[in-house]
């Protein structure tokens, strides 16, 4: 690249595959990554850009003239487009919609106005259509003389003269037919088909439901409006498991590790400061028993143990909740039986840890009697966190709000300060301080 | 069900598509199962079983007469059957293979044989191979005129006489291209096979990375004996999320919804115990400044902020490094970046909180010199934590162990350590007591 060696540089780019590419893209300064793609821009596949960090990815488009970024538009498929384009601003959108000639513009501007979760925005406009009179010789004859065909496909379309589907038929399918027969007669019905406005994520729980490799995309009026393929599908799971990984461990879902340290910073201060209100909280319930404290310093030992084993118990519950609830696995049909067991499953634990604590703590402080406070402390808290690990789930769930981003803090509280004060609270009753 | 009411069941269960008929089954008891495939054995789908809970699928296969489990293994795909079989005992298999004929046996007993996360476990032994000579006319009579063709394929595989693999012709590549052309001159060269005895996992990124539907399969000397499709790729990429989201809650991945309690109980047992141990070890430090704590109720009250806040930052940066292993997009290439990335957020971090909870510490106890004490420990915690974070399951997974299970316990036990020390070693000396 330094020496500007045009015809070697050409050779190795050329023929990587969109993934090496991107990674090759990920690993070279910006001055270079630029300088790259003005030296090759219309000979490089802008695919690639679908495959680097988003940071990266916008940093590219916005340096590189206006001109080029057209041009490497038009050759891409529309979903590969518009997940490109779209997480730049309406005034970066709209310059390089207004070069692009009307009719690709008018397909991606469609794409682009779906909500941003919308299964619509991961579709291919271009896919085969066939009337279902047609016989499988007239198909193939068709697929064979026509010019302009998706790229790839795994089913052609039988749709009506409206251009409402009708149903598909796999390529297997046609290949172990006999020429004559007609489309109609093999075509599955159009069942699995998906709304362009449904969220991606019930377009992916299609896919892996029926086991599909692509799908016919719908508009309201059941107008077939495009493909999505599987290899979209993956993807959105992967951003899936991602964002509930990340949710559960506090990180933003949109951290990558392209970010600069000043977002990521700021982007985690948001969760730590939750966090610090929540300490404060339980702090606060330590604060109202500061003389029993400072009676018995074995209960200020002690007391971390307690509140960090509920912890730990409600984090069990809620994972195990969480990601039930994100695989549609767990709904108002079982809610309550895995309510029950959950508590039971607490119930159990706290009393064993009870008794290994227990014993522990007798021996350690030389006290008999601190075994049962902090062995009855354990079994409230234990329940309580099983409780707390599976009802705030489910509530917010029920009330619309992802429960994988916001039940940590609240499960965090209910355990601490059960903790605390069922501990703190049996020990000052239990030696009158 | 009840009322026998053999012709209506049989139209009900007969239109469901397997995934419904799987819910189906997880509703009902284990004895309207039982009875359920007694009644229509040999008409019922076994690939239903594939979408059941481990624990239900056993349950049922137990059950069910010898004969009614083979006559069902007959009819399916052979990576649906090793699904199905590979959970049972030794002798249940033995039982079950012997009474196969011997080539579906063989085909089996090939699968089984495979360690329990390899490829080969997932893949279809049925596949279309055609040799490199053949024209597409010819392919496409072949296929017409075969009655033994895979269910659904999205490929043809090309193979020499030794049935090594040569190359692969999407079916979409084949309906365009005219008859007389060769095979040879439209094929793909075999560049993403995959071979039998690699792990589920490195199949699955190789799909993911090359946006495949279907990868042949090959063993160590290069011939073909399998197809892999997207589909079980797709399954793959869930559990292994599945399994990373558990790991990482102190769940294990094998945990299901169906399971007993009694399971559920002793298996969260094992990881709170570890989680006890590192508490134990958090009160030790917390012991050996008694007196300060008697002197000083200030410190009981405030310390679980300092090893909460650390606790917190710690996960954080843990869940990011963990997820980044995972999808490989953290290596040697980039540690030394992260790592460094990681310390400067928990620095900033750091500074940010010790300022806010410094005033806080100081204004509740009326005591100014709270505020600097507290606000080190927090800088050193968070640092500290960032550290651990991203360190311990980059050492994790140098040594081959998985960091999603084991980073945790090591993570807390840091920053719970320091975040006690920190606060109540400078305490001590900062108010000499």
């Amino acid at each position: 690249l330094e020496a500007q060696d045009a015809e070697g540089l050409r050779a190795l780019v050329g023929d990587l595959h969109e993934s090496d590419f991107g990674d090759l893209l990920e690993i070279l300064f910006q001055e270079e990554r630029i300088a790259l793609f003005v030296l090759y821009g219309p000979d490089l596949d802008f695919t690639a850009l679908t495959e680097v960090d988003e940071t990266i990815r916008l940093a590219i488009l916005r340096e590189l003239p206006t001109e080029l970024v057209v041009e490497g538009m038009r050759e891409l498929e529309i979903d590969d487009a518009v997940y490109i384009l779209e997480d730049l601003e309406d005034e970066e959108k709209f310059e390089i919609l207004q070069k692009l000639p009307a009719m690709e513009r008018a397909a991606l501007q469609r794409s682009l106005d779906l909500p941003e979760d919308a299964a619509g925005r991961r579709m291919q406009t271009q896919f085969i259509a066939v009337p279902p009179f047609w016989t499988v010789g007239q198909t193939i004859d068709f697929m064979r003389e026509s010019q302009d065909l998706p790229d790839t496909f795994y089913e052609i379309y039988v749709v009506d003269p409206a251009v409402r589907l009708k149903g598909s038929v796999s390529l297997d399918k046609i290949l172990r037919t006999q020429r004559p027969k007609r489309i109609a007669e093999i075509m599955n019905p159009a069942e699995h088909a998906i709304l362009a406005t449904d969220t991606q994520e019930e377009a992916a729980r299609v896919f892996t439901r029926y086991n599909l490799v692509s799908a016919a995309v719908v508009d309201a009026a059941g107008r077939m409006v495009g493909v999505i393929t599987v290899d979209d599908i993956v993807d959105v799971l992967e951003e899936e498991a991602d964002a509930d990984i990340k949710a559960l461990g506090g990180v933003k879902a949109d951290e990558e590790l392209s970010d600069s340290v000043w977002y990521i910073t700021r982007s985690r201060f948001t969760w730590l400061f939750v966090n610090l209100l929540t300490a404060i909280l339980a702090s606060l319930v330590i604060g109202f028993f500061a003389d029993a404290l400072e009676q018995m310093v074995a209960l200020a030992v002690l007391m971390p143990i307690v509140a960090s084993m509920g912890g730990n118990a409600g984090t069990q519950t809620m994972t195990v909740a969480v990601r039930a609830l994100g695989t549609r696995q767990l709904g108002r049909a079982n809610a309550m039986r895995i309510v029950r067991r959950e508590m039971i499953v607490g119930l159990l634990n706290g009393v064993a840890f009870a008794v290994v604590m227990g014993i522990i703590a007798a021996i350690w402080f030389d006290l008999p009697t601190l075994g049962p406070v902090i062995g009855l402390a354990l079994v409230i808290t234990l329940v309580s966190a099983a409780l707390g690990g599976i009802v705030i789930p489910l509530l917010l769930d029920r009330f619309g709000v992802d429960p994988a981003v916001s039940s940590g803090p609240f499960v965090t509280t209910v355990t601490d300060v059960v903790g605390f004060f069922a501990f703190l609270g049996i020990a000052s009753l239990w030696f009158g301080i």
